[in-house]
């Protein structure tokens, strides 16, 4: 049995919040919360819309995934996100001891690991899933900004 | 004349904000937001009320602020804050691009100056104020929470 549930089969999903940013006229990020194969909570960048530098797509996410879950800590959860989480979100990824971290394009300049913000110890990391796609979407973003 | 609007004036009512965590049963930081000696944001820790490990006093002021403002940049603006900001909270700071950030006592775990987190270049920094009030209300916090 071939399992269908591979980080891209996420990560498309997450591409497809980033899609919706992008729609509204945001920098297009979106972010997916998953435990057991279950989608438990959705976010995309809306720091536009709400006019609020912390509405970036993960903290949204999380604070939906504790939110579902009935408690604060997202052990046993995975963050799927298009672009590497900056210093904020990777902070409260910290306090939030999520399980793993997937993410898309790097973000060589503001980019948690650059930046060298501490994620919790127990937590994992896979980079580099639908990279590609989650950076075209992106430079499409600036270009179209531009004109 | 007197300028009655010092780092300690605003930093009381930052102490005030914790005061009410701490009735809620809330680990005691406190957070205010200040433009030309007007508060225009107040916050304090909810995370156990909101189950939610973004909900802190800086975070909730940060957003309170812009809204105020109808803006997400705090140019002009001053953060007072209880206890020194964490990973999260500097960097949600870093985006916002505030002027002044002023707290109390130092957090020598869990800080942003120990873990390194970048504000933005144009933040200026005010440690120490009224520390000791602050790390004995987080003291008598923990004390009473063993209890």
């Amino acid at each position: 049995m071939i399992n269908p549930f591979t980080d891209e089969y996420f990560m498309k999903k997450a591409l497809h919040e980033a899609e919706m940013a992008f729609e509204k006229g945001e920098i297009p990020v979106g972010a997916l919360i998953v435990i057991d194969n279950k989608v438990i909570a959705r976010g995309h960048n809306l720091t536009e819309m709400l006019v609020d530098v912390t509405a970036h797509a993960e903290m949204q996410a999380i604070t939906a995934a504790a939110n579902f879950l009935g408690g604060k800590y997202l052990i046993g959860c995975t963050l799927y996100v298009t672009l590497e989480p900056c210093q904020m979100c990777a902070g409260a990824l910290y306090w939030s001891q999520i399980s793993k971290i997937v993410y898309g394009a790097s973000d060589e300049n503001r980019g948690f690991v650059k930046m060298g913000t501490q994620l919790h110890p127990k937590t994992t990391v896979v980079k580099g899933v639908l990279a590609n796609e989650a950076s075209e979407l992106m430079k499409r973003f600036f270009i179209e900004r531009r004109k």
